[in-house]
């Protein structure tokens, strides 16, 4: 499909500058776009490439100015990134969807695919399902029983979802994420083995929940571990048993979260970072990748390390450390000096 | 079911005390539970909901004495968390089982499914495989050839075993947890390529093994990676070919084990730890969660850090880390004092 | 089979110390081997093993000079472990291949599979795909539409490939790797939600590549997420979008690279290290496990720590980070020592 620049920029409700007629079939980064793509600029660390871009049509936002002469037609937007994101999204909802429930799915008979639903090949759908409308399971899903799925949500191949667990509307499961294993549950015996801790718990997912490729996320021991709404998870993320994650947080790939760890809402946590078990980390907290938190967070701190403390802190003490080797220095030539008077006092 | 307190507290051997008719049908958690529902106290840090809890039974350990009236049927056992435990498995023994061979499984005309088996939908059961009783595999996992399972094993959906593995006897796999891929092995060649060095070992897990959902275990370059007795492996772990983790040995999320290294008995690993290859752990060794070991460890040590070293002198460098910037302050004082009295004594 | 002591040497091109008809069935490792193993001694750490090792044979370096009796039959060649190395190869070679497309499989009437190819169970190939020749895609893999699979890769059992990815020739890909999943793009919204980001670029493995047990490479956004020819990635390896992983980069377990970071070419990075996104790292760049970057690093460079720098720098920091204490002791000391010069120059 092509689109002139005047469509988009109605669409967009933009501003054009040049031509209002060129067309465009694709979408590309603005340092590899050529004839024929729309492009944009939003991070300024990219506006030389306005210049020598082959892109027919670039979204910028609206108080940029150019400094140069620009070859592409403009369209002048409030937010160049979220018009993009509009664009692609229009663009990915036009492709071809997939639909229908696949005869090579094997749906218990207890269970009733909802209305306008894709059930892909090999599908195991187990006993007492509960599926929304508009719900896509790729294949080789596993859907343990008396799951329910809510409309609108979708499982990319491969997603595995034990038994009673719940997935909110409009939620995104990625390949190989497991959700419902069972928590990492053992009674310490007198004899140094571990007694297996039954996990009769389950997981929710609340509505517009993101969940990253092997991504796990565990079953509660009694109760539910919890993903609230509009909470975004990255890939090989580990979220324990009983954990719950607050509203709106984003977590980057490699994080764990140990049991029945309660993260506020609308936190940003970065990769790699681990957070112990039975803590309280508060609401609008920022944590930096690869940070290990031991002890509770209070709300809109910015922390960072291993032990983590406040970011700002951080980053001084580790300065220092760089340093030390001159500060061991300095501590030397202090010891010969203040020998030195001493011996000359006496 | 439903259970009077009376059925428990005989099947714990504990004591009463309290309304000994009382029925609950369920097991909770103790801020959360609900008339009709069993709850235990053991971490003290919970004793104060004792007081509030809606459960009709509490667990309770011997010594617990109220000090204040308890709404609830108090049982009083030796350990009330091992009661607990004993109490979940029981309930979960008590829902319905997973039976028989799905005629969607493929098994290959070489290998038997043993007696009592869970064969699920769409499994794949290579050539030669032996099965013991009552093991149970569920939909999509694949058996390479050659593999035994023993009897009472579960994996789980979605997991992958290559060619030749061994799973011991009341072993449990979690859903994408891949046993017997490849050990990461290249040989550097003189154009900066590198050659792939087959993998032709095998992976054997022993008894009462529990390997978390999505984790790996590598197969051996040649011989076997050894996962013995009794260990328990969470989610995402990494465990790299010809490896040996020793019985007994709890490994927390997301903690990576470089190729050949034996970690020994009784050990208790934390989380997103990472362990170099070639290394020697000893038995009863304690690791901080996130530390990175690059050399041997002796029996009984407690560790922390990236290298780590003893887990105490850790918190003590980490706490003067944490003050450096005063620390540097204290230096810059001292130059000044020391340089006034050099002045002055010249 | 069994070969000759003779026959392996006129393979390797290596000179025979010992009885030429001694025969061999197995390759084992030296402290395992037994009579009719082959095996070899490459590290000088397990030197000693070759004076009471088993096996039959035995692959050594040229300049080896035994300090005393062997018993086994020594095979001396240039690089004993490459030798190993290929003789390991030749006897995986030797093993019966899977062949045939299953009838168990699904394969959409628009996607032809190529000569000599091999399609397990359940399989799933969408539409439009491309599969060269001599290419195995093993039980539970989904490749998705307009998929491109060149000649003699291998994709292990459950390997999940999302629509457009690329796969390039000699590939191997080990179970429960996602490629193609969706990056993690969310536009934050006013409201604290966000909005995703629609990904419609690719995933490609150039040719030669090597991608670990359950690792994640994301899709671009706009464009490709790049690994090129000959990497190799170890097991829960997370790549963002639109990262690009430069020639015979080699990286070890759990390693994360965030969105739109450029790894140079010949780089070693060791296992659980996280690299921050928008970076370039150069060419034959080695970084520390367990390290953080997030800044750019040039080529060549040995760099360690989170946030990391020059390695050796670390490695001297961090043993005075491990001394705080006494070097806080040393101040303390001077602080006294001054302060009776102040007092005494009064």
């Amino acid at each position: 499909m092509e689109f002139t620049a005047r469509q988009i920029a109605d669409f967009l409700k933009g501003e054009i500058e040049g031509d209002q007629e060129v067309t465009v079939h694709t979408i590309s980064k603005i340092e590899e776009a050529t004839a024929g793509s729309l492009t944009f600029l939003a991070n300024p660390a990219y506006t030389p490439w306005i210049y020598k871009t082959g892109a027919s049509i670039v979204l910028v936002n609206k108080d940029f100015k150019p400094e140069s002469p620009v070859n592409s037609t403009l369209i002048k937007v409030d937010n160049a990134y979220n018009a993009l994101a509009g664009l692609l999204n229009l663009y990915q909802q036009s492709l071809p969807q997939k639909q229908g429930v696949s005869s090579l799915a094997s749906l218990a008979d207890s269970s009733i695919p909802g209305k306008n639903n894709y059930i892909g090949e090999f599908v195991v759908v187990g006993e007492n399902v509960t599926l929304g409308e508009n719900v896509k399971i790729y294949p080789h899903c596993f859907i343990g029983d008396n799951v329910v799925i809510k409309d609108n949500s979708t499982l990319y191949a491969g997603v595995k979802v034990y038994d009673n667990c719940v997935i909110g509307r409009e939620c995104s499961i990625h390949s190989g994420a497991v959700i419902g294993a069972d928590g990492f549950g053992f009674a310490p015996q007198s004899d140094n083995n571990y007694m297996k801790i039954a996990q009769i718990g389950n997981v929710i997912l609340e509505d517009h929940v993101e969940i990253g490729a092997n991504t796990t996320i565990d079953r509660a021991t009694m109760g539910s571990t919890v993903i609230k709404k509009g909470v975004k998870l990255d890939n090989l993320i580990q979220v324990a048993h009983n954990v719950v994650v607050g509203e709106n947080t984003v977590i980057a790939a490699q994080t764990g979260i140990a049991g029945s760890s309660k993260v506020g809402k609308n936190c940003m946590i970065g990769g790699q970072v681990g957070i112990s078990g039975h803590l309280s980390i508060g609401d609008e907290v920022k944590i930096a990748a690869q940070s290990g938190l031991s002890s509770n967070v209070k709300n809109g701190k910015i922390i960072m390390g291993s032990p983590a403390f406040e970011h700002d802190k951080y980053i001084k003490a580790y300065i220092h450390f760089r340093n030390l080797e001159k500060l061991v220095k300095r501590i030397d030539d202090l010891e010969k000096q203040v020998n030195t008077l001493t011996d000359r006092s006496l």
